[in-house]
C-alpha cells in the first residue's frame, strides 16, 4: 500500500461526488478513488485489459477547490495502457485508472458510461445518475497451477487467489460451479474470472459464476411486475448503462382483471396459484428474452435482478397463496426483504444468479410502493413530500427525514376508465384533453394521434383515421373538472339541470341529466354515475391522504409526486381542482413516471439502497385506512369539489373556481352563494 | 437471567463432562448447563413439553468433589413437569432441566439416551459418546398473530420469536419454506417448531424447517462411500442415539472394479461420469430408504447428512470429474470442505436437508482418511501413532500432537484376495486361518462358518455343508507368514525347494515351488507367484510407512491403528511377522474398523469436530511417494520378510523369527546364516 499522505501531496478531487483526498505522488489513480470510497469498477485487477476503470482528467484551474488540473499531472502511458489502447482502442481523454499515477493535483472525472461493447449504446431511460455499489463483482485472477507438494484442490487454489488478489474471504461456492472448476481452469489456461456475489455485509460472499479468461460484462434486471403491466430494465452492472427497457402485459389477467379477482381465482380453483405463479414467471422469463434480443445481450450473462411487486404479485410471483392478503387482517407471507436464487424461481438466467425483492410495507402497500419510495426518497429531505401512486389501489406514501407514514385507499378502477360510461384505455381515437368555455357551455378536446383540437378547421377530417371513441383516464379527470370551471355541476358533483336551457350539451337522461361531448358515432357522454364514479375514487384517495396529513400533524404538503401511469398523463392542475389530492403549489407538483422501476435499478446498481430501503420500510408507519374511525368522514368531506371543508389557497391563485352551489341530486335548486367555513368551524367538525 | 454466582451458592457438576460452577438457588438446572457450555438439548424452549433436556441427580457423597448430592437438593416437579410425567412418561430418577431448579449442591448426569420414542431403540454400533453440538437444532416457537397495525409478514414476525426465544439473529430463510410458512402457522396455531443449521460460525444461520406445533425428532446421516460398499448410519439429531446402520455395495462397480478402471470408464465414455454419479446417489438413496426402514424414520425427517469418501468417489458423487486424480499431478477439483445441499445433489431426504463433506487430504488420501484420522486423531495426543487403511490403495497417517504426515501407498488388490491363485473373498467356506507346524510342515486351518479346526475330529463332516473353497484375505496373511515362520519361505520370499524332500506339502510347479494347503476338490494351494504379490502389496505398504517415519524423524512407531475391513480380520501379529507394519509393541496394535464411518459420525453429530478436522487437514503434510527418490530403495528393502534392513525387537519377544537363509528364485541354495546389519550400516546405506 502507499505510504500515509502528506500535506505537500497532491490534491486529487473526484467527479461526480466531490471526495477528494491527498495522495503521494504515484498512488494509482485507482487506489486513491477507492481509498475515499469512490466506487471504480475494475474487472482484470489492475492488468490493463478489462478497460472498466477509465477514468477522465478535467483540466483547468478551479478556484473554488484550490486545483489547477492538468493532463501533466498524471503519468504518460505506459506500455500496458498503450496496448489496451492499441487493441481496444480508448477515447480521446479517456485513461485507465489502474495504470495511470498521480504526479499533481488533478481533478478526476469518472464517466457513468464507460462504453465496452458498441452495439449495447442505447438511449438510458432514467436520467438520474445512480451511483454503484452492485452486489455482484467480477474478479479475473490468475491462478497457481496443481502440484503434487501441495495437493490444494484446484477451487481451493482459485479461493487463495480471490482472496489474496481480491480480499474475498471465507468464500461460498455455488454448487453448480463445483464441477465445472477444473475444465474452466484448464481452459482458461489458467486465469478464471469469477463473479462475486455479496449483498448483506453479514453475510459471507459467495462465488456464483465462473469464466475461462477475463470475462468483461456482466448484466442485471430491474423489473416491476404490476396487476395489469411488467416492466424491466435490463442494466450493465459493469458501467450501470441501460441497455434495453422493455415491458409487456401480465398474462394473469386472463385469471381476473383486478388483484381481488385473482385471489379469488386462487381460493375457488385447487390449481389457481401454481397457475398464475407460472404464468407470471414466464411472463417474466419471455420478458428477459426481449430485452436480451433489443440489447444483445446473452440472458446467462444475467447475474443479479430486482423485482418489485404489490404485495398480491409479490407472493404469486415467489409461488406463495396470497389468500391471507384478501381478507383482514390481509397478512403477508413474508414483508421483509428476500434473498434467492434465480433457480429457485424458475428463472431461465445464469445459472448461479441471484434475486432480490424489496420488502413490502405492508398488507396493501407492497414493495413496489417501496421502490418508488426509494426513488423519490422522502426521507431524504426536510420537506413534506407526498408520493402517490394511483392504480385500482393508491398506495400513499407522506413524509420527510423525520417520520414517514403509508397507506394504501380503494380507489376503484374508474380513475383507468373502466365504470365509467364513455371510458376507454389511451389507445388512437381517445380523448386525452378537454376544455369547456364557462360562458358557452361548448367544449373542445384533444384526441390521442389527432394533431390539431376539436374547434380547429380540419379536425374533422384529421381524425377520421382514427374516429374519436371514448374518453381516457386523463381526460376524465379533466371533463369533470372542466365542468365543475364551467359551473355545470355543483360542489357536491351534480349536473345542474337548469342549464339545460340554456345549452342542449345538458340534457336529461333518466332522473339526472348527462353533458354531451361529442354527439356522432358514438355519443360521447358525461352522465351523472360517470361523475359519482369519479367523485367516490377521487374521495377514497383524497381522504387517505389527509388522514396521513392528520398522522403527520399537517395541514399542507410541501411537494406532491405521481407515480405510474396515471400521474404521467394527468394534469396536476385538473387533479387539485377534482381535489384529488390537497392543495399545494402547482409547480411542485410532479409526475416522477415508473418510479418503481427506478427504485428497483437504484436497489440492483448498488447494494447500499437495498439496505437504505430495508431500514426505511422498518420505519415507516403503517396506517389502515379501514381500521380509522375518522376515515369516514373524510372520505364524505372529499366527495365534494375540491373539498367540502379543506380550503385550496394556492389552487385559488391560479384557478378561477367557481362559486359554490349546492343542487339536489336531481340538478334542481341550490342558491349559488359560495361559502367557506372557517378554520375554527372545521376544527371543530373535525374533532366531533 | 441469573444474578451472578456467590462462593455460598450451591455447586453443582455435570457429568459426564466434569464440568463444574455455583449457581444461585432456583437457578434452571439447564440454564446452569448452558453457562457452562454443557450441551443439553431442548426443543421446547423451557415450556416442559419436548422431554428433550431430561438429566439424572446422582445421589451420594462425592468426597473428591466435595459435593453432598441429593434429589432433595433440587426442586420438586412443578405443576409442568407433572404433566410431562402423566402424559408423555418420565423414567426413574429422571427430571426435566428446564423446570427443576438448584436448592442445593448436586451431582447431575446428562444421559446420552435420552429415549423418547421407543421404536428407535436399538444397540448402538459404535460404543463412543460423542460429545453433541449438531449442526441443526430444533426451536419450538409461539408466534404473534398478524396485527394490521404492525404489518410485519408471518415469517417475519416467525424471525423476531426465533431471536427473541432462542437467539437466532440475522436468520436466512431456506425458499422452499417461503410459501409454506402461512399455512403451517395455522396449522400449528401459531405454534411451530423450526430447523435452524448453522455449521460455520461465519455462515448466517438458516431455517431450513418448519413444523406445525412440537416436532420433537430430526435425524442426520453419516455416510462413508467406499469403491466397493457403502455404509450408513441414521442417527437421532436430538439424542446421538444411532437408529440403524447398515452398507451396501457400490453400483459403480458394473463400470469398473477398482478406481482407475472408473476413472478409465470415465475417460472413455462421454456420458461415464453421469452415469457413476446416478448410480452411487441412487444408491445412497436407496441406502438411506433401508436404514429408515429399519429404524422406522421417515426419511423426511432427514435435516442433515455427512458424508466421507475416497477422492474419485467423492468427486463422483458430487458430479465431478474424477479425470484429473487419474493423472499427475493429481489434482483435486475441491479439497476443502463441501458444504451444500441435498436436493443439490439428488438426495431424497428433507427438501431443506445440509449436506457435509469432510476435507481431502491429497489426490489418493480422501475424505474418508480424514475422518479416520478424526476419529482415532493422532493429532490429539503426544504418542506416535500409525493409522493405516489397508485397500486397493493404502492410506498412511503418521504422528502425534506436534505433527502429522500423510501418503498413499499403491499396495494393489492382493490383499483382498485378487491376484492370488486361490484368493476368494471372505465368505462360508473360505480359509481364514492357518497354522503350519514347523516341524512336520503340516498345516492347520479354520473355515468360515464351520466351527472346528481341520485337524479336529469331524472335521470333514462339518466342512460339507460348506465346502472349503478358497483363502480369503486374512488368511493370505497368515498364511504366507507361517510359511516363513516355519521356515518353508526364506526372508526374500523364495518357497525352499529342498523342502520337498521333507514333505510333499511342497511340490515343484513349472519353475518354482508350491505349497499344498489343501488336496481335494479344489485343490488349495500357496504359489510361488502369489507370494510375490503379496510380498510386492506389503512392500508398497511397508515402504510408505518407513517414508513417513523417516519424515517424522522417528526409528519406531508408538501404536498402530488398522481401519478398514481389512483390518479387523487380519492379526496383527502375522501383520507385523509380514513385514506390513513397523515393529511395535503388539498390545498397541489395534483394528478399529470402520474409522471413517465413525468420523463421519462425529462429524454429523458435532459440528466443532468439522472445524477440528478441517483445520487438522490443512496442517497435515502430504507425502506424494511417487515423487520421492528414496521410496525406492525403501520398497525393495521391503520385500524381505519382516525387512531386508529393519530390526523387529519387539516382535521378537513374542515371535520366534527364524534363522534368515537366502534362496534363488527357483528354492535352491541359501546359506541358511541369519544376518543382521548394524544401525550404521543400515544409515549408511539409506544415506546413499
Amino acid at each position: 500500500m502507499n505510504s500515509p499522505a502528506n500535506i505537500t501531496d497532491p490534491l486529487v478531487l473526484f467527479m461526480p461526488s466531490g471526495k477528494r483526498g491527498r495522495f503521494p505522488i504515484g498512488t494509482p489513480v485507482i487506489d486513491a478513488a477507492r481509498q475515499l470510497g469512490v466506487y471504480v469498477e475494475s474487472v482484470c485487477g489492475g492488468r490493463a485489459t478489462c478497460g472498466r476503470c477509465q477514468i477522465e482528467v478535467q483540466e483547468g484551474n478551479f478556484a473554488k477547490h484550490k486545483i489547477i488540473s492538468s493532463n501533466d499531472h498524471i503519468s504518460p502511458k505506459g506500455p500496458k495502457e498503450e496496448r489496451y489502447e492499441r487493441v481496444r482502442g480508448l477515447a480521446e481523454g479517456r485513461r485507465l485508472s489502474c495504470s495511470a499515477t498521480i504526479q499533481g493535483d488533478l481533478v478526476v472525472d469518472i464517466p457513468q458510461d464507460t462504453v465496452i461493447n458498441a452495439q449495447v449504446v442505447r438511449k438510458a431511460a432514467t436520467d438520474r445518475v445512480i451511483e454503484r455499489n452492485p452486489a455482484v463483482q467480477l474478479c479475473f485472477v490468475e491462478v497457481d497451477q496443481p502440484d503434487m507438494h501441495k495437493p490444494l484442490g484446484d477451487l481451493d487454489r482459485l479461493k487463495l487467489m480471490l482472496e489474496r488478489d481480491w480480499g474475498w474471504e471465507d468464500l461460498l461456492v455455488s454448487q453448480h460451479i463445483i464441477p465445472q472448476v477444473q475444465q474452466i481452469l484448464r481452459k482458461g489456461e489458467w486465469g478464471v474470472t469469477a463473479a462475486i456475489h455479496r449483498d448483506l455485509e453479514t453475510s459471507r460472499p459467495t462465488m456464483i459464476g465462473l469464466w475461462p479468461g477475463l470475462k468483461n460484462e456482466a448484466y442485471g434486471i430491474a423489473c416491476d411486475i404490476g396487476s395489469t403491466t411488467i416492466a424491466m430494465h435490463l442494466v450493465s452492472l459493469l458501467s450501470g448503462r441501460i441497455v434495453a427497457s422493455s415491458g409487456t402485459s401480465n398474462p394473469q389477467i386472463r385469471f381476473g382483471e383486478d388483484l381481488m379477482s385473482r385471489v379469488s381465482y386462487v381460493m375457488m380453483n385447487p390449481d389457481g396459484r401454481e397457475a398464475m405463479t407460472k404464468a407470471v414467471r414466464e411472463a417474466v422469463n419471455t420478458l428477459i428474452g426481449k430485452v436480451c434480443e433489443e440489447g444483445g445481450v446473452d440472458r446467462h450473462d444475467i447475474l443479479d435482478a430486482v423485482f418489485v411487486a404489490n404485495p398480491i404479485m409479490h407472493h404469486l410471483f415467489l409461488g406463495i397463496d396470497p389468500t391471507e392478503l384478501g381478507q383482514a387482517p390481509f397478512a403477508l407471507a413474508v414483508s421483509g426483504a428476500v434473498h434467492t436464487w434465480a433457480s429457485e424461481i424458475d428463472l431461465d438466467v445464469n445459472e448461479g444468479a441471484r434475486i432480490y425483492l424489496l420488502p413490502c410495507i405492508a398488507g396493501h402497500v407492497g414493495a413496489d410502493a417501496a421502490a418508488a419510495t426509494l426513488s423519490e426518497g422522502p426521507y431524504r429531505q426536510d420537506k413534506m413530500m407526498l408520493l402517490v401512486d394511483v392504480g385500482t389501489n393508491a398506495e400513499i406514501i407522506l413524509g420527510n427525514g423525520a417520520r414517514v407514514v403509508a397507506a394504501s385507499s380503494p380507489t376503484g378502477p374508474a380513475f383507468e376508465g373502466a365504470e365509467i360510461s364513455s371510458g376507454q384505455r389511451a389507445a388512437p381515437g381517445a380523448i386525452e384533453r378537454v376544455r369547456i368555455d364557462p360562458e358557452t357551455l361548448e367544449p373542445k378536446y384533444h384526441v390521442i394521434g389527432v394533431e390539431k383540437w376539436s374547434d380547429e378547421e380540419g379536425f374533422e377530417e384529421a381524425a377520421k383515421a382514427t374516429g374519436v371513441t371514448g374518453i381516457c383516464g386523463s381526460a376524465i379527470i379533466e371533463v369533470v373538472a372542466e365542468m365543475y370551471l364551467a359551473g355545470i355541476i355543483s360542489e357536491d358533483g351534480v349536473i345542474d339541470g337548469a342549464l339545460a336551457a340554456r345549452s342542449p350539451r345538458i340534457f336529461q337522461n333518466g332522473r339526472t341529466f348527462s353533458y354531451l361531448l361529442r354527439d356522432g358515432e358514438p355519443r360521447i357522454t358525461v352522465t351523472q354515475n360517470d361523475i359519482r364514479a369519479i367523485q367516490l375514487a377521487k374521495a377514497a384517495l383524497y381522504a387517505g391522504i389527509k388522514l396521513l396529513m392528520e398522522k403527520q400533524g399537517v395541514e399542507t404538503v410541501d411537494m406532491i409526486r405521481f407515480a405510474g401511469a396515471f400521474g404521467t398523463f394527468i394534469d396536476p392542475k385538473y387533479a387539485m381542482v377534482l381535489g384529488l389530492i390537497p392543495d399545494c403549489d402547482l409547480s411542485e407538483v410532479k409526475a416522477v413516471g415508473n418510479a418503481a422501476g427506478t427504485g428497483a435499478l437504484m436497489a440492483l446498481l448498488n447494494r447500499d439502497h437495498r439496505r437504505e430501503i430495508e431500514q426505511e420500510v422498518s420505519r415507516i408507519e403503517k396506517i389502515e385506512t379501514a381500521l380509522e374511525p375518522h376515515f369516514q368522514q373524510l372520505f364524505i368531506d372529499a366527495m365534494a369539489m375540491p373539498n367540502k371543508v379543506d380550503p385550496f389557497p394556492k389552487l385559488s391563485e391560479q384557478v378561477k373556481l367557481p362559486p359554490r352551489k349546492v343542487l339536489a341530486e336531481d340538478g334542481a335548486g341550490g342558491d349559488g352563494a359560495p361559502r367557506r367555513r372557517s378554520r375554527e368551524e372545521r376544527a371543530a367538525r373535525r374533532r366531533g
